[in-house]
């Protein structure tokens, strides 16, 4: 089932894709809903983020470019960082570069969604705490990183995490490409068999450290083959049983980069 | 104004602390509320976390030990990082040390809460934009940073946030010490002063990446004096304007280090 968070005019509403026709549906996606009879068809609508997350969790360098370049052993702890949820734009939004930056890149992502409280779950049971799954693009500044190796600040502009276009909670996540092509020239093309930190492994742990809630969207890293953009270039990234997250950079004049 | 959250047996409720009393209030404190007419005396309630957070961000390294040491260039990026609110707990909560980790320290900190949304807020006007000040105590177990640096794993773990014990909206955060007592024996008492970035420029940068919102708890650093604790350990983190948040560390038997 694909469920998509919409605007009709000034109205913002949440429903199911379903054969090209986009079907209304009141309620919490999360908990109960019904169809309220209403339907659309695409051009009367506008896609929004499919969901506002209630925290976004970001894993580092999680792909390896072949299968033999796998580790035997796991990194002890893996690189985890948070984005801001004010950093969530939807399909075809702007991405903004703010003027005090030179170097964005782009990060095509499977993008999991926590559907219920979990805490301590081994890995052979997380998937039943996951409600579905979409694709994110995990915008990032490198020149804003510390140099001390603290992420936050380069992650966090707003606009730097669209998401969408649709939660698709019928998806074998083992058997999909994450792929990214920028300007229709692609760049990134990898099954998330080349994770370096399985999905299951890598939610089970997080949630040995914190309780994860409804809502919770974990960005599960991107593929080797991202690369520096500029203002007009256009990044679709794509999972081909989700679909397809199309955003334009646009340069911003004035700087951020001062107190 | 003192805001708290407390529970009267398994009701949570919102409330004005004045001179002793508890008066219960109705509504969102950010925006409209209206006293409902009950009261309550300390000894019938249990204070709970003063809000539950929209996002918590932290700053590293936030404090010198004496003006003299007070850099006179600023560092270029500060190094903010995110806690998960799922770490939140209030006041008397214990702390949960896991059973894969060995160090875990104490943080007092001043705590700011974002009032209504800002971006782009230029220093003079940021404190418009702060509803209020609560104490924090930003709990760490730097045996879980990574190695370059990310801090994400090590400042997660539930229970690691306490706050409380209330929000004082009528206070001037120039003029304060953030203290810290471990079972009895002062270990931080800095003043604000010592900040190496002061709270103005610290949030207004925040608001040139970031659009923050009402809710978002902002952890302000920790004066020099942070140590080590052990199972039965109990701190207190004071700012006296504002009061004492004491938590008792507790270990817990499970081990949460592997995946």
């Amino acid at each position: 089932m694909k469920f998509i968070r919409f605007a009709v005019n000034s109205k913002i509403l949440t429903g199911v894709l379903q054969d090209e026709i986009i079907r209304e549906i009141k309620g919490n996606i999360f908990e109960n809903w019904n169809y309220t009879g209403n339907t659309f068809t695409q051009d009367q609508i506008r896609l929004l983020a499919p969901l506002e997350p209630n925290q976004i969790i970001g894993i580092g360098a999680n792909y390896v470019s072949k299968a033999e370049d796998l580790p035997s052993k796991l990194p002890e702890i893996p690189v985890f960082f948070f984005k801001p949820t004010s950093s969530v734009i939807g399909p075809e939004e702007e991405i903004v570069i703010p003027a005090g930056i030179d170097q964005v890149k782009f990060e095509s992502e499977l993008a999991v969604i926590i559907g219920k409280e979990a805490k301590n779950v081994p890995e052979e049971e997380i998937l039943d705490y996951v409600f579905g799954y979409t694709v994110g693009n995990d915008v990032t500044a490198p020149q804003f990183f510390h140099k001390d190796g603290h992420w936050t600040v380069g992650k966090s502009f707003d606009t730097f995490t669209p998401i969408g276009p649709v939660i698709e909670t019928d998806l074998d996540p083992f058997h999909v490409h994450v792929e990214a092509r920028l300007n229709n020239t692609e760049k990134q093309n990898s099954s998330t068999k080349l994770m370096i930190i399985p999905i299951r492994k890598m939610i089970s742990y997080l949630t040995k450290v914190m309780t994860l809630k409804t809502g919770d969207v974990i960005l599960t890293g991107s593929p080797v083959g991202a690369e520096f953009v500029r203002s007009g270039d256009v990044i679709e990234c794509v999972i081909k049983e989700i679909g397809t997250l199309k955003n334009t950079f646009v340069s911003l004049k004035e700087s951020v980069k001062s107190y």
